[in-house]
């Protein structure tokens, strides 16, 4: 056993690590100190190849984007085996993202090691910060892929976050198989709000490809979304200025701005 | 002007950096770049103290917490005037923070100064973190405080996220002078959810002081909850195992786990 990864209990640490949106700027000083830590890196190659020189004389276990869970079976047991394992996930793990196959697969075989998640920047954390301030007062998370939730359930969400007037951000938007939710989406959430309510498009925040597209619910759907998108609908309240998205907290009507 | 905050068109830049939920390990490398560069830092007193080192030889404009109006007027005043200036913003600046200040401040005013928001760690990020993986499926940050925002639209967004099983993560759930609003947001809740629905409460996360607690939406009222608190109540789905909440993102429904 290493005692470098071993917690209190000296149980064998897997660590989950948050890499945020892409390359190291955006890396907290404990993601990157886990992953130094590590012996065997774990991960989709797509993230793994924004972080090269955190791999170096690592072994390294790499697979496509489809094979999440014999990835993270793989991570579990080579921790349970004793090795320094980390998980790589992009963004921030606890997001729609790693933390949960890990721990499941951990649960299902009843492992007794010590898992560690380490919070990363998360696509709405990043692209919120693209559009400015889009977030300040209570918001929405939506995925609308159907791939691992019921359609109607989704739809009910939007319909319940429309309707309470959350900001609501919308994760992966679009696939090459789904081209319509985004669509279905909007037009559940126009019941609800005016055509002139501003929408921030982000896709590969912070990346070289990084794009940014301001537009309104009435036109979003003319605009460019993909996979890597991530959309922001603002509230009643939301406005834009410059190029920026401001959701006012309140502290208008309270403080004299 | 100092060249080296100017932005590609000569414009002075304000930065407003996310310091995450306190201390160094949680924060990125950007938002240490960007206090570095600074000469002038701007923050309230409690979040400059947890990073000293990044201080030192700067000049500090540092007030207390009802006074984010004033600093961040100040704030944008001195980028107008050429400086180099960073204001800090615990968590992350876009998530019921400092970013949406600055930026209306700047519109009142008409500046054109470039404002750039420095994305960090926030309290739904590090609290999900410690946590395990609650957070895997669609999620309502919802706040409490009816300082900024009327009490029945709270009420509003309680009713309407409880209802379509969101994930909810209660902000502010409780201040010296706000003691009933967790409890009336628990009632409303507990409308749509079981007694038995894991919930968890982290104060202080990735500080020194920090507590984790677990318990259920029937027993959640007798545990410890502070303002330093975020409070993540589960969905029908969320179970818990070993000291771990994990709201299943389905994959157990598409995938043999």
């Amino acid at each position: 056993m290493e005692e470098r990864c071993n917690d209190s209990n000296s149980r064998s640490t897997l660590y989950v690590v948050g890499t945020g949106p892409g390359g190291r700027p955006h890396m907290t000083a404990a993601a990157v100190a886990a992953l130094e830590n590590a012996d065997v890196i774990v991960g989709y190659s797509t993230y793994l190849e924004q972080i090269p020189e955190l791999l170096a004389g690592k072994e390294v276990v790499s697979t496509g984007m489809t094979q999440e869970v014999d990835r993270c079976r793989r991570a579990v047991e080579l921790a349970e085996a004793g090795r320094c394992v980390a998980v790589v996930s992009g963004g921030d793990p606890g997001i729609y993202a790693m933390a949960g196959l890990v721990i499941e697969i951990a649960e299902s075989r009843n492992s007794q090691i010590s898992i560690e998640i380490v919070p990363g920047i998360a696509a709405i954390n990043a692209c919120a910060s693209r559009l400015g301030a889009p977030l300040m007062t209570d918001f929405a998370a939506i995925s609308l892929s159907d791939l691992l939730t019921p359609w109607e359930k989704i739809e009910l969400r939007l319909e319940a976050a429309a309707s309470a007037d959350f900001v609501i951000a919308l994760y992966n938007p679009k696939s090459k198989r789904r081209t319509g939710h985004i669509a279905s989406a909007r037009d559940i959430i126009f019941k609800h709000r005016s055509a002139e309510t501003p929408v921030g498009i982000v896709t590969g925040a912070t990346r070289e490809n990084e794009t940014v597209t301001l537009t309104t619910l009435g036109e979003m759907l003319s605009a460019d979304i993909g996979m890597q998108s991530t959309v922001i609908i603002g509230n009643s309240t939301t406005r834009r200025w410059r190029d920026f998205l401001i959701t006012p907290r309140g502290y208008d009507r309270k403080y004299d701005i």
